[in-house]
């Protein structure tokens, strides 16, 4: 039995709320059960200097906390003049699974930044910020083409995370932050609608975890990304 | 007649939703038209080591703007690694409002912190930051005397704030972005319920002002200020 | 009876010393009582990047404190490695004083940066910084339109500025440090010599104060400019 | 065929020098290939404060790159100031793999520091210095047993770990820097001698891969780490 | 003939105004020529932590420079966030020459810090900083045992500092800026009153010197110090 | 007696091995007896900004020290977020002896930085530091002549370093760290073959020291480079 009464393959209640920022090109307010992120995508049609000239764009992220999304407070990151290995590890990983689906060339001299900003955190802060910034992406892109400024869709599928882990000796989907804190084993998993694996990160907590228990995890991850691509789909009309 | 359409005196639609964040002690989205900031309020049952041993508590607070809160995306300061000269400016003139009004040594040894993050920027983020921190203090205070962890309230009265400026030669109440980004003179007003002023700033963008704009800006405020302290009494159900 | 015996509306005597520093295009070592600031001016004759092309200059100003100007010797922020809130903040009102009175189109595309470096303090540190920073863009200012490389006087009125206070329940004219440590409402003004207000800060350090408290204040920082508009002009022979 | 000639299952020559450091209590000079990296492991009999009264010891890690270990010539992060992204995300990873086979309530109130310096970099440098932080922490445990401060062993299994990838097409083991650079897929494999998974990290560089992928590659590091065991059991003479 | 049309073995005016500054335990305005320093002695009766409890106190020294002390702007180190490695190699040395003239166990357990910031440069700031420091740690001393605090002087002897270099060919005392800038070789000597040499750093600018031209630096270095021995004398009136 | 049985004028074993790193323009393994030096030459075709456009090069050095080169731990200063002043005066003091013996007209518009790393530490590590500079210097330059991309040798002489100090009353030379902690005065020579002083930086630890210990140490000095500079030479095959 999981804390929170779940079925061991139930994700939580996922509530994608596209356009949530005034002023930001593509948004969405992300909800994961109570975990809450609010991205943005802000679209810029020019590079920083060390990516121009090639004749492609760029997608990046950046992931932030405020201070009392969590149980207790904890100490903001401007404040303390530097962000942590845990954040620049989280917003490195954003990045890189949205530019899994995307074509640089086709995307053309622009950049495009998600800000990840967890407002409330139950667990899986990163895998929300994911799956919500995929459809601040889309949105974002969408923009692009309706003012004519891009031909061809540069977006090649969609993309997805879900954590997966060991809780109890059971391998359950999408760990709230009860469970998490608990799990002997920890992983994300990063997925395409398109079927494909684009990240997977297995880390024991305690004592290592077997061949068998990954794959466990890896189809429990298949049932909870495809939630997560309906919800998507719904929250970008397509 | 204001690009808004309002009146000189009149405030934009404030609204103020109490027990928005799920873990803090106390917390409020306060909404002043399309400026949204949310502020929790998070207690410590101990003090900093340099405030200790005086029995006296102490009320502090921060204040961080998401990077696409506004119409452009800014940099974000915790990847800059330091908070801007106005972030500073801000944070510290939201604590000495909220400490205005309230009595430390009725506080006792402890420290509430004020987070104050601008989730969308339009225009007198500091004001609508001081205006909800009281709500978020003021349910963590009641939270902390729900416990019976304190006999005799330490909040003495309501504080609350509102910019006004002069706009196209005119005194105007509550700026949104459009009229502040234009504005002759621009000033910030912090004032209790019981009538006295906390803080007053007043500076000229232009040309210098006078003794008599400076009476009209503060007339205005006052105005300003009833309909907050309303909406605090509402928020709060004092 | 004030601590120093001082009349409510007498002024600290004003010292102004013109052209102290060796290398400087203007500078001034400013006196009020015991307070000492060095203030210098340098001229740039191009702009930082960010500001050039737009055919304006720009006048901007940094702040900083001997680590033993001070009863106790407060830490270098140099060794720190970052500035305070407080300088930052104070750094903020002079640059911004100053330009209130420079008419940027007319200066042209140069810089002109104002240090104001307090080698002894015994309160009103930042009055007294503007004040003198005035005595030190006139002395640079002079000089560009000697060398014939400005036609037009860009100064457009003098700058002043002085702290009021009341202590012990009265109203009094620029405070000591041992009167700032101990008022209950503690207010910064800077004004031109047009009569007009560039700048009010009033703070409540104790009660909230009400707007007769506000007008009065307003009154005795009147007769203190005044006082400090005619050094000036003794400091610059005009 | 690969760019080195090697079977695509071949590891390169793996070196293991132990006690290579003259000060420190445990070290390995760990080559693979060209990778070569300095391991040093550091005792202290007392832990940082947040740490203490646990009973408790702990196990931590430092990563680095001499600025010029690489093709061209990095910067030195300690000039910039700063550790990237990239090294803490590296230095997190040794830290949790060795955690994963010491026993903290063993090793008592102590902590032990593992220093990993690439001294020479082509490919592999987290996977070589996780590898050799297992020989370096072998000699300093075996130190303190032999000093008869620990009675029972704290290192419950031996942890390697190893980088395999999908190149041209095929899945290979050990990636040098020319490979790596080039990989479609490149995934981490931290493995004990016991036969159990501590960390699967593996991430698609460009398009997506399937979940037969990751199972070639999960093989292909089982006979990697079993190279490394052995070659780990001769360095420490066990 | 030198620019200043001194002889080789002239001193510039040395000038030390004891009691320069109002707060500091001690203080001296110490000029050589064109470049002033002003060096205040903080007197602290608790040490550092990482120097308690081990019966000795501590003198250090701190280094500064107004950033417009020079013929062009500097910026100005808390602004940059960091201090220089010139600048930190000058506190070094301040400090390593005072405490060679300083028996720590005599002056117990209190640190004394010796702030040295350069209002106007003009070459040799080092060494006037060295020369003006004794005189207010003298003094700050003198003030300890006046309060009966500590019975026996636990400073040794006089310490000054002066630079020396070989400028046009011509072994030259006391360089300013104008030589400074030209000098084949330049050199800095710290003596005490007792003959004694407390560190030479002699360095070739352009062609390496000789032994002959380290040794007659060496003797002009003796001919200025006894200069400032003779000026600190009559500064604190020994 | 010394503490290694080393005669006064005895130099530990000096070993140099050129072309130790794989990748860099030139490189030193450099061991003065337990004191070992890891430096690589990296050469930049482009100068940075501030350097460009006067038709001449510039030769940078970079010092570091792994964490456990020494007894104990150090921390890492890159984890730190800053390099130690003492780091920097050695960098310093690296760059500026190779620049005395490099023309900078004739090495032409591009940049050369030594970095020196210490992997292990036993005394003496700046002055192996630059002798083994010296060798990847000449490696580097060599590299860029066999190119015919310079076709003067701009290297003018050797350049090398080693320390002296008065150890129990005798002068001796090349300090070990016993030696070193113990030390009474700790002296630096930075010489040329061609028999020129580049930089003497002799530091009293505990008394002053006088003229003739000065010179003891100097000839020592001269018996220590000579022996370095016939290791160059062989390190070179000059």
């Amino acid at each position: 039995m999981r804390p929170s009464g779940r079925a061991p393959d139930a994700m939580r209640s996922i509530e994608m709320i596209p356009g949530f920022a005034l002023h930001a090109e593509g948004s969405c307010l992300v909800k994961f059960g109570n975990t809450h992120v609010l991205v943005t995508a802000s679209v810029e049609e020019r590079l920083p200097p060390w990516l121009r000239g090639k004749g492609s764009g760029w997608v990046t992220a950046e992931y932030g906390m405020l201070p009392r999304a969590t149980h207790t407070r904890g100490s903001r990151e401007a404040a303390k003049g530097k962000q942590s290995g845990r954040t620049q590890e989280i917003q490195r990983l954003i990045g890189r699974s949205l530019r899994a689906v995307t074509d640089m060339k086709l995307l053309g001299e622009r950049q495009i930044t998600l800000d990840c900003d967890v407002i409330q955190a139950d667990g899986g802060t990163r895998t929300a910020s994911i799956s919500g910034a995929w459809v601040a992406l889309r949105m974002a892109i969408d923009g692009i083409m309706a003012k004519n400024n891009l031909s061809v869709d540069p977006l090649l599928a969609q993309v997805a995370a879900v954590s997966c882990g060991i809780h109890n000796g059971n391998a359950v989907l999408d760990l709230d932050y009860v469970e998490d804190s608990d799990a002997g084993t920890d992983a994300n998993f990063v997925m395409t609608s398109t079927g494909g694996l684009v990240e997977v990160q297995a880390t024991a907590e305690g004592a290592p975890y077997d061949e068998e228990a990954l794959l466990r995890l890896l189809r429990l991850a298949r049932i909870g990304c495809n939630d997560i691509f309906a919800a998507q789909r719904v929250a970008t009309g397509r």
